[in-house]
């Protein structure tokens, strides 16, 4: 019965985004561009993805089609999703960010190579014998990374040699190997930056990997003012040398005192989906100012903490139908669900709550979480 | 460019709920369901109209065409974004709220004659010489309405006479005469019932009108404990009266420590439209809670206090234009525009702050305003 009207085209007037990428991020960036009278169009893979059942004004399309998405995008201030997409479309659409700043999110050597900021101790290497002479020279154990195209724990390993990288790596390819960090904590420090070079952070938080995909964020991280200030300097170096337009993402390790860049990216980002129900302006409010050239919104919290946890997959079959089962058991968690289908270790939604006790609100999120995913 | 793609239904597992009316409450309440993975689906006026540019699920038709409704409606839960639908279809349709409760709000005379509540001094006439005696009854001044259809100003007068009455009124026709009530504060007290019957309250709200439309709403009102417990008894003895599902709006009067009820509205009301920003659980979250039958969310305020200020027209062709110089004076003002076309008085928007001192929040909020205006 339901079918999505033909719409006839920008309202006189709207501000026009277009976002290529048709994922929970599209979705979440719709969701703060209806409020704004933002007419937010997205090029999808498919119409009724997680994006297309959320933004009447989507086309079907391929992140590298060349001829499609110049002509989709026509004058019209553009945007991504990731970081997926080719360099010369990039530049032809003109794209915020840039195609010379996602440089640095693209490609993992670049960012070690010319980003300005504390790395961990890092070496390329082009062939299995480069891969163990620099495995050696960090201590026998080191983080095996593909410089591009990795995300959520792919493309991402714990190697002592080159026989333990788990993807096909031919002789001449590039590869990162970095020292495995012992750190106390993952931090991440989100801040937009707009067009015209105004920028502002929301606060530094916490996250938790599981099986190398973001799981559990609290904000605001936990430790002190000192390395709240470092982190802070930190993202603002980059955004600035980046000339990032929107959400830049900094993630990084704690170790002791001292802050080690971890990954960048480019866009809203996991670690600051709290901010929809926690901040003033959302990450994704934020990016879409930014990318306008609108002055920046208020990026302070509105509760003292707030927890995110991810659904990472489910065992119902569709975690919608447990929406009443979270509430029965606390009616003030904040659910956010991407309407995607059940995978294994897919991200399908979030759960947030935000409160004084920082142990109470962890325990809700939680418990929600395990609600959602049928435990 | 811009082209809405045709959708193929319901993802699987979706809960769904169907809206009848394409304004600003079916877009606020997209809002609400996109984070949920509810799929909104909503019969429009006009593809293109509010809540079409952000509804892709959404069907053109009227509100009194009862083939197509019954049909687009399926088994599926229904509600009203307003109170202009033929009896027999809500019936029909099953709709939440239902026919019974819905009587209530389409028709002051039932509202005056059957509700269990405070109201002000009042006759049914149905001729120019029982007005003209009910005048006399009221001490010489009353407020005329006609009983159904009336709205944000329209079909209510102040009259010391029949002939004063502004609309063709013919001898037979009933219409309501009240005491014209010299109050202190208009106040409104929203609650929210479930279908299993659960109820949860916003704090009670002081409104202002201008032209007869709702201009400004503070929350909360700035009234002593008592009176907030006995609006909340009030509006929570209507909505176990009437069976109301959904959110139920009761307008009152406050007339030294007493109040008298004003106007019913049972669906998301302008005098909620602060919660989006400003409670933990919105309106339109609620709403929605409400008409599945799913727990209700916690109402409590996030903020010391939230002031709401309508845009009623500008003077601007596109008042979009102005976001940037609303956010160069005052980067934290929550701006939300309805994708309509300017007129005057008409509503396109509204603004939303919060925080800790009333009187610069009020400030705050009417500044956006004149700015949004064009003044």
């Amino acid at each position: 019965m339901a079918q999505k009207v033909v719409g006839t085209g920008a309202r006189s007037g709207a501000p026009v985004v277009c976002v290529i990428g048709g994922g929970q991020l599209a979705r979440m960036m719709q969701e703060a561009a209806i409020p704004l009278g933002i007419e937010l169009r997205a090029l999808v893979e498919a119409e009724d993805g997680s994006a297309g059942q959320a933004i009447p004004y989507s086309t079907v399309g391929a992140a590298d089609d060349r001829d499609l998405i110049t002509g989709w995008v026509g004058g019209n201030v553009v945007t991504v999703e990731h970081e997926h997409i080719p360099d010369p479309i990039l530049r032809e659409i003109d794209s915020r960010p840039s195609a010379d700043a996602l440089r640095f999110a693209q490609d993992k050597l670049v960012m070690r190579s010319e980003l300005e900021a504390p790395h961990p101790r890092w070496y390329e290497a082009t062939s299995r014998a480069e891969i163990d002479s620099s495995i050696a020279a960090l201590g026998g154990v080191a983080i095996a990374k593909t410089p591009t195209d990795g995300y959520d724990g792919k493309g991402v390993a714990v190697v002592r040699s080159a026989v333990d990288v788990p993807w096909e790596y031919a002789d001449g390819e590039r590869i990162l190997l970095e020292e495995k960090v012992e750190f106390d904590m993952e931090v991440a420090l989100l801040i937009a930056r707009r067009l015209s070079g105004e920028m502002k952070a929301w606060p530094l938080v916490q996250s938790t990997q599981r099986d190398g995909i973001c799981y559990e964020v609290i904000a605001p991280a936990p430790v002190d003012q000192a390395l709240l200030d470092r982190a802070t300097e930190i993202a603002t170096t980059i955004a600035e040398q980046t000339g990032v337009v929107g959400v830049l993402a900094v993630e990084m390790f704690v170790v002791g005192d001292r802050l080690l860049v971890n990954e960048l990216a480019m866009r809203p980002h996991n670690t600051g989906h709290w901010t929809i129900d926690g901040a003033v302006t959302s990450q994704f409010e934020q990016h879409l100012r930014a990318v306008l050239d609108l002055p920046l919104g208020d990026t302070s919290p509105k509760a003292a903490w707030s927890v995110m946890v991810n659904l990472l997959g489910s065992d119902l079959e569709d975690p919608r139908q447990a929406l009443g089962a979270v509430w029965e058991a606390d009616p003030g968690v904040k659910i956010h669900m991407y309407g995607k289908e059940v995978r294994p270790l897919r991200k399908i939604g979030h759960v947030t709550v935000s409160g004084d006790d920082l142990e109470s609100v962890k325990a809700r999120a939680h418990e929600a979480i395990r609600i959602l995913e049928g435990k």
